[in-house]
């Protein structure tokens, strides 16, 4: 029998996969799991894209362009300069899901040995991207007793090497929530054109900010222009996963025609999604209106059920559907896999995300969690509760 | 301006794209273009298929598992189980196309720096997967004179190092539309055993054998369960190429828990196209009648046509819908470029794809071109018409 590729051997499972035997036992058991570990949101998609699905009118399902069509390149476009991004269509090549973006973006800045520094705790699956792309990724911390704010630019400084190539943020945050300032950003491009890297700018949950407070791209920063690398999602923006639709934006087009060769290898991204996401365009302002109300209910609801718990700190964010909160126990991967394998209340129990994997830095998070506010506020009560009673009982408790 | 990754510059070109900006420049000039240099049917989707689009009744387009829905998985198996794969719905792990399954199947078969031997020419996109991986393609020349049969084992030998991990098939073939013998797969079977090597069978034009001629799959062959690695695509079979939707099968657990860790990285395959995929399933036996009585028509006045112009041999091959033939040129990208740039008869001309492009060894198919016979019978004779005018006309015409 051939012996398996050691770089596949090499890939990191996601965090939360990990679990998933536990919560399935659990499941067999008979109790009720709260869900707050998936970036699966339970909000219905707009009408006016499951319609456009319905209405397919061709007769044969053929390719794209490799850089995604025409019309729908034409009416993003509308979108985002809608936003202020002050972009063509021709900056726009269409992906295979966000992921696809953060794939392509990473193999086109950087060469395999290279490096890009990100902020972490960061998405976990940016490991496997940069992993399999044979690029390194070098994390600067951030800290939970700062919000997770960016880290200080004298940190980003000292990772810089001539190997580093591009910088990475995520704004809104997964998994923090938190939500980049004008000022956080402002520095972010004094760093980049210093240094002359790339400024990848991951945007899924760029429709998620509360509070009233402005989301801010590294497209509204002049003078960036040619550094700035957008990848964005349909997937949370029109609750929308199954789509697999993202895209990649940059204004660089010497950039922009290295990603379209990825993206000619692989021929097209998916085409009824396209149509559909062409009419997800005109979803109506009270779709996003009343997400967002959701949304900040559901955020209200859990920032201030974990904090009233005795031993537990959770910032309190201004995006994004996370919340990543400091848990008074040992290890976070022990607690939530006991959660799951040990503990019920009223046969219920909560799964959740050990912070650990959104960490590269080693022992970093280990007492930290990852929560996805994905459930309706009554839910997420009875989850609190829940939650309550498990620390209080949880054999590795720490105080 | 931060510099691009080399990388991404030596992603190599697709063959067929180079002769864009000339077709385009033809367009505009008002001349009528024959696409023979496309591999994008000009067939229905069958209506099983389209209808399943129309239906889809969720309200939340949500992500599926990243191996694939359960449901698709299971129908999908008994598809292939009627052919005698004798596979379970858990060999398949479902993908964004075929394209997807190749470059994780390569990725999870073989390291950076690692070889595959793949006969060529070869679908050229092969070229792109293998880079953006880091792994080396070892060609192996296959010749127009015997139609492009498996070269002679004794030359795989040569080429096998410690470093080789895997063989490559496409079956039937892109380019060449060369259907392999049981005799050939046999032997492959027999190299495999002995050196360990995967090997990997491309089956997109599985449906597309003429003559009467029966597929055969390495999946046929005993012995080789723990070596073999299908990997298939929608996209031609249904006609649905815009649905992005392939998939890797392999009995080898080790192989399949690998490939799923780079599949989970990228969340999930596509929702809609999974459940149209599944419908199609059920595709009536006289769509695939159909299909197949037209291909072998046009692959008859296209072979026909092409061996009765002077100088011109085109070996008659057993399936999918391309063939390779040889012209009385110098050069098949100057041929193919003049014909767009300064031929016309009746204000008409040819697109077809030169074979350099399909070649890794250099100097290999200057005098070969690929012609898709994705147009209707009618049409193919305008071509064919075409074609004979403009190869009296080139002025590196060679006998
Ligand atoms: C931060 C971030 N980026 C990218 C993605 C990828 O999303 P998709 O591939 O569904 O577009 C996700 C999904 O959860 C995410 O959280
Ligand atoms: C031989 C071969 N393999 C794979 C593919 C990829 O097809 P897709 O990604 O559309 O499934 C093609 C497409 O033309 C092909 O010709």
């Amino acid at each position: 029998m051939p012996s398996i590729s050691s770089k596949g051997l090499e890939m990191p499972a996601s965090p939360i996969r990990k679990l998933t035997p536990y919560a399935d036992k659990a499941k067999q058991e008979g109790k009720h799991i709260y869900h707050l570990n998936i970036g699966q949101p339970d909000i219905e998609t707009p009408q006016v894209m499951l319609d456009a699905i319905k209405s397919i009118s061709f007769k044969v399902w053929a390719y794209t362009p490799s850089e995604g069509t025409a019309s729908y390149r034409n009416k993003l476009s509308t979108y985002y300069n809608e936003l202020g991004y002050g972009i063509t269509a021709q900056d726009i090549l269409v992906t295979n899901g966000g992921s696809e973006a953060i794939t392509i973006a990473m193999q086109a800045c950087i060469n395999p040995g290279e490096e890009i520094i990100i902020p972490e705790p960061f998405y976990a699956n940016y490991n496997g991207f940069a992993r399999s792309a044979g690029i390194i990724i070098k994390p600067i911390l951030s800290y939970i007793d700062d919000g997770f704010a960016l880290p200080p630019i004298a940190a980003f400084e000292e990772l810089i090497t001539n190997k580093t190539k591009a910088i990475a943020i995520c704004n809104p945050n997964n998994p923090t929530g938190y939500l980049y300032s004008r000022k956080e950003l402002e520095a972010l491009r004094e760093l980049c054109l210093k240094h002359d890297l790339f400024l990848l700018a991951d945007e899924a949950y760029r429709e998620f900010c509360y509070d009233g407070r402005e989301f801010l791209s590294p497209m509204h920063l002049e003078g960036l222009e040619q550094h700035v690398v957008v990848l964005d999602t349909v997937s949370k923006r029109y609750s929308a996963c199954g789509a697999r639709l993202g895209c990649m934006i940059t204004k660089n087009s010497a950039l922009w025609n290295t990603a379209l060769k990825f993206a000619q290898a692989r021929l097209s991204p998916p085409a009824v999604a396209q149509i559909a996401a062409e009419a997800a365009v005109d979803t109506p302002q009270q779709y996003f209106d009343a997400v967002k109300a959701e949304y900040t209910d559901r955020r209200d609801v859990l920032v201030a059920g974990l904090n009233r718990i005795s031993g537990v700190y959770c910032p309190n964010p201004g995006g994004a559907f996370y919340v990543v909160a400091r848990f008074p126990i040992d290890n976070a991967d022990r607690f939530c896999q006991w959660m799951l394998e040990h503990f019920a209340y009223e046969n219920q129990t909560v799964m959740m995300a050990p912070a650990t994997g959104f960490y590269s830095t080693a022992d970093a998070g280990t007492n930290e969690v990852r929560l996805a506010y994905v459930l309706n506020t009554a839910d997420l009560k009875k989850a609190l509760v829940c939650l309550e009673k498990g620390l209080a009982e949880y054999p590795g408790r720490r105080v």
